[in-house]
C-alpha cells in the first residue's frame, strides 16, 4: 500500500512494488555471478546465464537446484547452482578479467565471443510478424501489469510469430537469460527458427545472449548501441530497433 | 546510417547508435569493476562507482587518471584508475562476495549498507517542484535526442528546483554514479539540500548511491523495486515512483 499523488485529489491505493532479491549464481560449486533479480525464474536464468558465458559448450547439465546444507528449512532461495557433467570451460567471473596490460575495448570483448561463436546468417522478419510482437508479449506481462515496472523478453517463432517463451524480471539481462536457459533446458537450441524480442535496449550483451543461442534475430522496442550493432554484424543477427506497431528501425 | 522502415515507405535516415565500451574501474590499481558504459563522464562515474561502495571512506582522492604505460599513445582509454591517500576500506569487488554459508539475502545487502551509512531525514518534494523536473532534464539530455536510448541522472536544488548536474549513459547506474561522482569532485556531498531525478528504474543500488551522497529525496520516472522501497525507508530517503508531470506515487 503506497501512496498516489495526483494533481486534484490524494488518494490511497495499491500499487505493487517490483521484487528485487539478489541471486548467486553458482557452477559446479565455484561463484561465478551475483545479479539483482525478481525471483521466480531462478533455475532458467542461471542455465541462460551460465550458457551465453558459453560455460556450458560441451557440458550436460546434470542438476539446477537452490543451495541447501540439509534440511528443506535451511534451502536458500537466493543462490543458484548448476551442476554439469564433462564440462570443458573454466568458469571466468567478468570482474575478475585482468589483463598484464592495460589494453581492453569493445572489439577485444567482440573478439573473444567470435572466438567461440560461429556467425550465424542473419534473418529478416517480415513486418507483417513483426508489429503484432509488442501487442502479443504484452497480453503476457502478467507481472508488468501488477507492478508497471518489469523487462520483458521473448522468443517466438519467426515464421509465424507465435510466442514460444516470455519471461519478466527487475532487469532485462535476467529476462532473456530466463527465456534462453528455458530453451536451453528444453534442448532447443540453437534456435534457427526463432526470433527474441526484448523490451529494453540492445546491448552488447543481449546481443551476445541471442547469438550464443543460435538464433538470428532480435528484435529492441528501443536503441542499439554502436558494440550491439558491430556484434550483430559480425554475428550474423538482424537487429531491430525502436520498433513499434509501425515502425522500426534495422540497424544490422 | 541505417534503415528505417515505415508502414508506407521505405527511407534512409541517420541515427546515431548509443555508443557503448567497456569501462574497467581500478582503484590504487586494484581492479575493483567493469562496466559497459557511453564514454564521456569516465572519471566521475569511476569516483562515484566507488563512493557508493564505501571505499572512500575516510579517503582523500590524489587523481583519477586513465591507465598509461608511457607515451600518451599508449593510453588506454577504457581503464580508469582512481588514487587515493589515506584509504582505510578494502574495495571488495561484488562478484566476491562468498560466504561460508549459502545464507545471502536482500535484507543482507541492506544490513550492510545499514552498518556503515547513517540514516538521513526523508525530505519530501514539493509538487511544483516535481513536476517541471521531467521537462528540466529532459531540456538537458543531448545525447537522447542524437540517440533515443540513453538514461539519465540529476541532481537538483530540493527548495528551486535548479538542475544542478545532468549526466547520460547507456546504463542508469552509470549516469547515477557520474552525477554523484561530479558532486564529490565538487567536494559538494553530502547533499542535504539536493534530490536526485533518475529516468530509469529505482532499485536497490539506485537508492544505495543516493543514501551514501546523503541525499534525502529520489525521484523515479518509473517503477521501484521492493528492496529498493526497504532501503528507502531504512535510508531515510523519501522515494517517488512513476513520477509524470501530473501524478507520482510515494514509496518511502
Amino acid at each position: 500500500m503506497v501512496e498516489r499523488l495526483d494533481d486534484d485529489r490524494r488518494q490511497r491505493e495499491p500499487t505493487d512494488a517490483l521484487v528485487e532479491e539478489p541471486l548467486q549464481i553458482r557452477l559446479d560449486g565455484q561463484l561465478v555471478a551475483t545479479t539483482m533479480r525478481t525471483p521466480g525464474n531462478d533455475f532458467e536464468l542461471a542455465v541462460g546465464f551460465c550458457h551465453a558465458e558459453g560455460w556450458l559448450i560441451g557440458a550436460t547439465i546434470n542438476t539446477v537446484r537452490y543451495c541447501a546444507t540439509g534440511d528443506a528449512a535451511d534451502t536458500e532461495f537466493n543462490v543458484v547452482t548448476v551442476d554439469t557433467i564433462g564440462r570443458i570451460v573454466d568458469p571466468t567471473p567478468r570482474v575478475g578479467v585482468t589483463t598484464s596490460s592495460c589494453g581492453w575495448c569493445g572489439s577485444d570483448s567482440l573478439d573473444v565471443l567470435a572466438d567461440r561463436l560461429e556467425p550465424l546468417v542473419p534473418q529478416a522478419l517480415a513486418d507483417e510478424i513483426r508489429v503484432v510482437l509488442d501487442a502479443s508479449v504484452r497480453a503476457r506481462q502478467l507481472l508488468f501489469d501488477r507492478t508497471g515496472g518489469s523487462h520483458a523478453a521473448a522468443a517466438f517463432d519467426r515464421t509465424t510469430g507465435e510466442i514460444a517463451v516470455v519471461r519478466e524480471d527487475i532487469g532485462r539481462h535476467n529476462a532473456l537469460d530466463a527465456v534462453i536457459g528455458r530453451l536451453v533446458l528444453d534442448e532447443a537450441l540453437p534456435g534457427s527458427d526463432l526470433g527474441v524480442w526484448i523490451s529494453g535496449r540492445a546491448s552488447f550483451e543481449m546481443v551476445q545472449k541471442v547469438w550464443a543461442a543460435g538464433i538470428p534475430t532480435l528484435v529492441s522496442v528501443s536503441a542499439a548501441s554502436s558494440l550491439a550493432v558491430d556484434t550483430a554484424r559480425r554475428g550474423g543477427i538482424a537487429l531491430y530497433g525502436f520498433s513499434r506497431t509501425s515502425t522500426a528501425t534495422r540497424f544490422a
